[in-house]
């Protein structure tokens, strides 16, 4: 399947009809933001928005998409329209890689509203996908310690949403994939070990591990758990490894995929180092998240690598982020979405956001957002309680969203996934550790202008008589 | 992002090489099955077996994947074999679209162990994606019961994955999708309505229905919870409908997408029946999932059309099915893999698998799994308790793997999802209803023959030894 423009919604295209005959020149702001950090996390990791900048530059429907258009009843004047599409509004965007956080806007798109909508489906789609997979293993990265990382849940991913959630792994702090694919096309670094298959294949697991070593002694892992972890994988191994050592050579490493992963690794260490094996690895897999890393660091098990798969690969337990697209501006005037909840009222304007900074360098632990036209603010106010404010004259701001795409066009440089998980690790540098812990993080503030929450209050209450 | 045979785990490449130089001609059978039914389900339907036979006929290396795994070290004699790679062995299989069970096969390939290998990511990586979603779209229709169901979940799915979710859900009971990609290239109804930004573009709700009405007449469903749904949503649904009378039209319906949907959806019916509108429809969404849509059944509620969008399309609270594909012979001899979870041994052998019908017609609740060369088994025993078998000999037996696949070709003819969904819905017309119902449903039987039971034990016993 290739991601052309009929990569979204049915309703997109039937709003876009709407406005092609009633008001072809709208022009909308959309803003992308999330209400709900995943996994109670402190934070999230900004992802995929590399992918939606590449893939928005040469958005088109297809011949096939047109007919298959015209089939649904689409008239031909806005089919024509249709065939000439592409999308020609403007970007600002957060750096991929950054901490972000509930309620403040990520991105925002400023273009004509039949264009702005059409890529909405394929924009939430990208974007909330690999933000959630990014945070995901942000928070295995934050267990795991100085552990390699391993992601290897291509096999249990949602069909070819693997080859996104690798690359999001990667920004979130993962060393390699197994997915030979992403790697290929993302640049990132491959690894693999073997499977308890080809040991099968074999009348006796020496002959498996011997083959193996023979033909591919470099980063040579073999599997131990197929028949007896300790008795039978254990001394076979070792009888490998010291093989190798006769050739040069030397075992990268034992896994295991199975049992309490904590005894068998303690076990295996003390066996591998007393037979002078002090530098053959552990990698240890099966059923893997944050959780059970932190216990197994908790318990000293002596795990060089980890492989995780599918609790990172499908964001287990949240599996979605709630990341959503709400017009914010038509032609110049702001707009507002009202909710019986407070929380989802949206917030009305093209709009900045800034990010305090201390005298430490850390993050100040809040985001002021303010409505673009201000320029910098003093003053960060509650969004809703009005006896909560905060004078940020003295910090230094950083406003955080800058102009990616203006005519369609991308106008920053293309980043790495490893440029981009560099930048990650720099900005999680700086924020405190009370924002990352797993129980109860610390909540990150984010404030309005004293300017943005009037207008809004008036908005409200416009609506409301 | 095409899928080429990189889409795969690098281990199964490096395995490769080592069976290229050490036994290039070993022939295997590799099992499909799973271990647990998703959602604490009776049963789970199977789906995504198209896509691969038809991305398995056409599976090669690209240019591109032979340049990166030179780069990586491979050696250029089995380059020069991946060059000329393609899948030419057979498949096995449950048709698709059947309801399948825990522990049996589902799905049997048999080919050259390189070959087979190479291909096993991508095999698990579809079937379990699309079991798990086809799975819970099953789920969603039991709750539903006659009502119209509607996939709108492509802005949360996985990336790209969303595109199998939206086939899954068709074949697991859904009516229609908001998916355009999938619904042209998978031929599954269409559908969708409008979103809040449509309304929040217009200074007042009633012109944006009035635009609306006016441009698509046809299938119109009116938003009406913008700004307050009772007080002036539906008010002005109730204009635009009579001004669409007028002109001969039909509004089709009114689209609930927050508040309680129960007490919302009975107001709204009372106000519509009493303003001659009974032919209205009433459409809810926001974060529907089978447990939502029963209850809102068990209140009565007079809806007509469910939206599911994330619970669906991403399978939770599993969000992941755990498929998993197991050596069962080489060069003819069986084999095995134990484990210290006696469930998690894998059967033995080449297998063919039996279900058995009642005198109604009814299923009898129990699949038995044989060697295949036994043909038609008289009993069945249970997998470990030596105390259960059944005498099947009087039972009518349908024998359920069918050649598929041979040489590489498809040898069945390509299905429609229509299709495959009609057969789905008539085998669970088949299954009686205490495997359905959510709450500790009944478990359905997976025996072994007297046969393949004791080879099984043997070869555990040969292994322990």
């Amino acid at each position: 399947m290739d991601i052309t423009a009929a990569y979204t919604d049915l309703y997109q295209i039937t709003m876009a009809q709407v406005y092609f005959v009633t008001k072809p020149n709208g022009k909308a702001v959309f803003d992308y933001y999330y209400r709900r950090n995943p996994f109670d996390n402190g934070y999230a990791i900004f992802a995929g928005l590399e992918d939606v900048l590449d893939i928005l530059e040469s958005l088109k429907f297809s011949e096939s998409d047109i007919s298959y258009l015209k089939q649904k009843g689409f008239e031909n004047e806005f089919l024509e329209y249709l065939k000439n599409f592409s999308f020609k509004g403007s970007i600002r965007s957060s750096k991929e890689g950054d901490i972000v956080f509930p309620n403040r806007p990520i991105l925002q798109v400023e273009a004509n509203i039949i264009e702005a909508q059409i890529i909405e489906t394929l924009l939430l789609n990208i974007l909330n996908f690999q933000t959630l997979i990014a945070t995901k293993a942000s928070r295995i990265r934050y267990s795991a310690k100085d552990a390699i990382l391993l992601d290897m849940g291509l096999r249990r991913a949602h069909a070819t949403g693997g080859y996104y959630a690798s690359r999001a792994a990667a920004i979130g702090g993962f060393d390699s994939t197994s997915n030979v694919k992403a790697a290929e096309d993302y640049n990132i670094a491959s690894t693999g070990t073997m499977a308890h298959s080809f040991i099968q294949s074999y009348d006796n697991e020496l002959d498996a591990f011997r083959d193996f070593a023979q033909v591919r002694p470099k980063n040579c892992v073999l599997l131990i758990d197929t028949y007896n972890t300790l008795k039978l994988g254990l001394p076979n191994a070792i009888i490998v490894a010291k093989e190798m050592e006769d050739k040069g050579e030397k075992l990268f490493g034992i896994r295991l995929d199975s049992g309490d992963l904590a005894y068998l690794s303690k076990k295996a260490r003390a066996i591998l180092d007393a037979a002078d094996l002090s530098y053959v690895k552990i990698v240890v897999s099966n059923q893997l998240d944050e959780f059970v890393i932190k216990s197994l660091k908790e318990q000293h098990a002596p795990i060089d690598v980890f492989g995780v798969g599918t609790n990172l690969v499908t964001g287990r337990p949240d599996a979605a982020l709630d990341g959503v697209y709400k017009l914010s501006e038509y032609n110049g005037d702001p707009r507002i979405k009202l909710s019986e909840n407070i929380i989802k009222v949206s917030l009305p304007f093209k709009k900045q956001v800034y990010r305090m900074t201390d005298a430490d360098g850390l993050f100040y632990g809040a985001d002021a957002v303010a409505i673009y036209t201000e320029g910098e603010i003093d003053k960060m106010e509650h969004p809703f309680d009005i006896t909560k404010q905060i004078d940020i004259s003295a910090l230094k701001k950083e406003p955080l969203l800058e102009l990616v795409m203006e005519d369609g066009k991308r106008i920053i440089p293309a980043r790495t996934v490893t440029e981009i998980a560099e930048y990650s690790q720099s900005r999680l540098a700086q924020l405190p550790d009370e924002y990352k812990r797993f129980q109860n993080p610390h909540t990150y503030k984010i404030g309005l202008s004293s300017q943005l929450k009037k207008e809004r209050n008036d908005l409200i209450n416009k609506h409301k008589s």
